[in-house]
């Protein structure tokens, strides 16, 4: 780990950072210069203005995303400011164009309530194709990211659904492994921030059939204080909004009360926090996605002993990484290339079976693909690009103008 | 014209706009991804946490530029709006590149006061080590420009300190040409927006020595209504802010009228208002720089049959461009290699001479660069570097760890 620390350190001290602007075009000549500067962007100028849709082609909107931040809950630091939430901002960006072709732009910001997010993202807006809200706290992550829903790109906070999507499909692939069904899991989920709700939201949805929506049958939140239940007189109106789709048998205990016969852990809590017997408590042959970094909640070897069929963690020195990496470049390119004015609940899904599918040998050892498998994005971000046009949250110009493109799944086929 | 318009669009719609963002570091396998992203970063958001002056090694910070408009004063084109403008910003960026080696990142943005602007570059400062404002209507972008000044890094309005600081240099060798001196002469600066505003400043102080600050004898300010007098009685607050470095005299009257034996005509204003005669009513050799696009104040056969010693335009087809791409990579360049804090009146002295000094065959079609030349940025960087020591406006941390540096041009030499 430490090696890594210094490596990085030095390499970011090398190169003042990791991302690089450059041009497309030429710009050596007289000529190059009013092609691509004055007089001959005037031409350009007056295209967008006579149609605003028209930024999507004729500037760098049509393919790139802001990923920005208050570096307000960066990575297991906490509140350390924007100035030092760069270079996660800055990785992002990289990630974006090496696996989804985006060009991505990094923006940490010094702002102090989602009020003031919220406009300060509504007023960059007509630069982008989509905005990646990163490494914000809770709960202002959730107000932020809903405030935001129709000022005509998609926001997508990928610390919440980017997290949510390859724990489901890593779920839904580990259900082949262990021979249980989706519909039919009992889910506890140990950890009530950004990620853990993201989850039992998506959770709401998994049928393999985009026409119809079915949920597991139980999802149990935990926090520091055990199960989030209707018998809590200390929960905040985040947590509250959680029991609309979780807890329906009003269950209440501690995190060990809620692992009896479940059949999925989903750890985005702490390190070390079950041993054996919690494992033992939970039904045959649980999955376990012990995702805490940078110890897992419990490691790997302990849980299969204890009889667990599949274990995921967010680490890359074990098999089943579950990292967002697998999910955002291929979300955005998929979003930016239907022109999609938002990520729908179905744009999250279809990611969501995509990415599942990409795994063609299921195994214990192999739910999800490796996160640096450039074939995974592309595959994702048609599936996304077909849901949006499905779900007909794209860009109205360019519906019209493409009534070429498949419209739907069925349709195209 | 047309044909550039016609390239222009087809060159857009090719590369989806001008720039892409690429990464500086390699991103093939799990030992990259653990350097350039988790865990490696956690110790680079570390060290810049525990002190900010690091994002400038460790972030893009310390080589990029934010070019931001709100796309309300865009070519001649008015207010066209943000994505309209994104043309014009993208084409600035890989200007920055090409000739000054900076990652500048376009911006454009929905807001609707010079409050919301100002609010708006303090937020998302934390980025970057300067910011260039661009294409935002007078007397807006003067509140903007003013109320940014002490945020920490440098915020400089392009269109008219660019323009003022080109403008200056050519008129520094025109008087070597046609054998005037700087403080001598009476200046008539038609046009009375963000460019003339920014000429009529920087002429207060154009004395050659840095220790001694000369104003011209004399300058007069026009707009479409003749002189900016103390007798008229339609002025602006910014208008009779003017008054405090021009027209010492109370002159009133017409531009013609102003004209009378003025040495040099500056034209920041629209095509085609002076004839041969305005040209005569001058002083002996009068100097015209006629910087109306595409059409001049007067085309420069005219102004030089009508005795005219030196025309500059803006046009690259005619000699003596008068092109801010001369001034504002190498002005940035310096202040980011000083770790500028802003950019004082001496740092735009200093980039005046330098440009002026990087030609070295003077004469009357050749009193500024090329600018296409990629040598001048280099020069005007380093004199601007030097006169950010001199004055005192850097980073502390970094003047105290560069001690080792030239501290000013003297203790250099």
């Amino acid at each position: 780990m430490s090696d890594y620390y210094t490596k990085s350190l030095e390499m970011h001290r090398q190169h003042n950072g990791k991302i690089a602007v450059t041009s497309r075009v030429p710009l050596e000549t007289r000529d190059d210069l009013s092609v691509a500067y004055t007089p001959g962007i005037a031409a350009v100028c007056e295209a967008i203005h006579e149609n605003k849709s028209e930024a999507y082609p004729l500037s760098m909107k049509g393919n790139s995303v802001c990923v920005i931040s208050d570096g307000s809950s960066v990575l297991g630091l906490g509140n350390i400011g924007p100035e030092a939430a760069m270079p996660v901002m800055e990785g992002k960006a990289i990630l974006f164009k090496a696996f989804g072709g985006i060009d991505a732009i990094p923006l940490v910001v010094d702002t102090h309530s989602a009020e003031e997010m919220i406009a300060l993202v509504k007023q960059i807006a007509p630069t982008f194709g989509g905005i990646n809200l990163e490494d914000i706290a809770a709960p202002d992550c959730f107000v932020i990211e809903e405030a935001l829903q129709d000022i005509g790109i998609p926001v997508f906070h990928d610390d919440q659904h980017g997290t949510a999507i390859v724990a489901v499909a890593g779920m839904e692939n580990a259900c082949k492994v262990s021979g249980k069904k989706m519909e039919e899991l009992t889910i506890v989920i140990n950890g009530a921030g950004a990620a853990g709700t993201a989850i039992a939201k998506l959770l709401r949805c998994v049928g393999h059939d985009p026409e119809k929506c079915t949920p597991v049958k139980e999802v149990l939140m935990c926090d520091t204080k055990g199960i989030i239940s209707r018998s809590r007189s200390d929960l905040n109106e985040f947590k509250i909004g959680l029991l609309n789709y979780t807890n329906q048998n009003n269950r209440s205990g501690s995190l060990r009360d809620a692992l009896d016969n479940a059949d999925v852990f989903i750890g985005v809590s702490k390190g070390n926090l079950l041993n054996e017997e919690d494992i033992k408590r939970m039904a045959p042959k649980p999955i376990i996605l012990a995702m805490a970094n940078p110890i897992p909640e419990i490691m790997p070897d302990k849980a299969l002993a204890a009889g667990a069929s599949v274990v995921g963690t967010g680490r890359s020195d074990f098999p089943n990484q579950v990292n967002n990496v697998l999910v955002f470049p291929g979300i955005f390119r998929g979003a930016l290339d239907a022109r999609a004015t938002r990520i729908t609940e179905s744009m999250k899904m279809a990611a969501v079976h995509a990415l599942a599918g990409a795994v063609t040998d299921v195994s214990a050892d192999q739910i999800l693909p490796d996160p640096l498998d450039k074939t995974v994005a592309p595959k994702i971000a048609e599936a996304v690009r077909l849901a949006a046009i499905e779900a007909g949250v794209i860009c109205p110009s360019f519906a019209a103008s493409h009534s070429a493109l498949p419209l739907t799944p069925k349709s195209a086929s």
